[in-house]
């Protein structure tokens, strides 16, 4: 648990919403697992709040190894993927061995996205940044140079899959601010 | 949730692991919750780690209002609840009435301390600084100039009542860092 206190460090795309300084992992952590808490009744189908929170504590744990890969910046999926699996590979294995099978199990499913609670953990995991960057006017975005269909088709469909109700509730805020940019 | 990201700019006592800057209270919310979840099969009675993990989740919430009060600080917890009661007050209710009465009901038991998850999930609260501090040599115990009796009375005493293994098996490390201040 000492280790998991690095995950404060790692620095992520996206700034607090007084935009006085970038979000880090552990606080992103905290911040989509109170989501989930709150959203789950839009959940495409039904879900258990209690585990979906569970993987949404853990899932960027291996970026105290990995780092953070901002979803609008340059990366290589594939060499990402090894290295998070590496990552999990030596921090669960940090913990008694009937934790560290049963919460990185939850880690496995939160990356396979196949269960209804993965599906929309990654939902929830997805939206929240977007909530920050319309709660900064835009946040992140024009630093990432991000367009209306990038947005849809990075994030949209992800959101989508596991929670529709909530895309559809942002998206006349997401047109309105690609709207006042002119874009 | 929106407003929730404030609590990323509540400054707490400890600091990070690596000393470099001082904690705030969303990453505190998310370590206690990991902390719960790896540590649950400690508890002094069975508990429900999902309602745990959601009662330390919302704990801190109150402090976008109220403030950190440290632990070992000076203060008046008459004013400090009367506020913490007002901030609750206000911070439940921008939320749908539903989730406002279910997660506002959560976090009264975490406040009553009676019931055996709110027992063990102060446990965790109280015991995550102490963590923290034994990592970073100490971290604030000699700024507030803190006793192994005040340890064992502020925090030893609550820590016992929900998790009295977890306390037993620190006690070792807390006396080790006193002895070698010569306390
Ligand atoms: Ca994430």
């Amino acid at each position: 648990m000492a280790e998991a206190d690095r995950l404060k460090s790692v620095l992520r795309g996206t700034t607090l919403h007084d935009a006085s300084r970038r979000e880090n992992s552990a606080e992103h952590s905290w911040h989509v697992a109170l989501h989930a808490l709150v959203l789950a009744e839009h959940a495409a189908r039904p879900v258990d709040a209690g585990r979906v929170v569970t993987m949404l504590l853990l899932h960027d744990l291996v970026e105290i190894d990995a780092g953070d890969n901002p979803i609008h910046g340059v990366s290589d999926p594939a060499k990402q993927e090894a290295e998070e699996k590496a990552a999990a590979d030596r921090i669960f294995a940090l913990l008694p061995p009937d934790q560290s099978r049963h919460l990185r199990a939850l880690w496995d499913e939160f990356e396979a996205a196949e269960t209804d609670d993965a599906i929309f953990a990654k939902s929830i995991d997805r939206v929240q940044p977007v909530l920050s960057n319309l709660a900064t006017g835009g946040g992140s975005w024009p630093e990432y140079r991000v367009t209306r269909d990038q947005l849809e088709t990075r994030v949209g469909a992800k959101v989508s899959r596991g929670a529709p109700a909530i895309w559809d509730g942002i998206k006349a805020r997401i047109d309105a601010w690609f709207a006042g940019r002119g874009a």
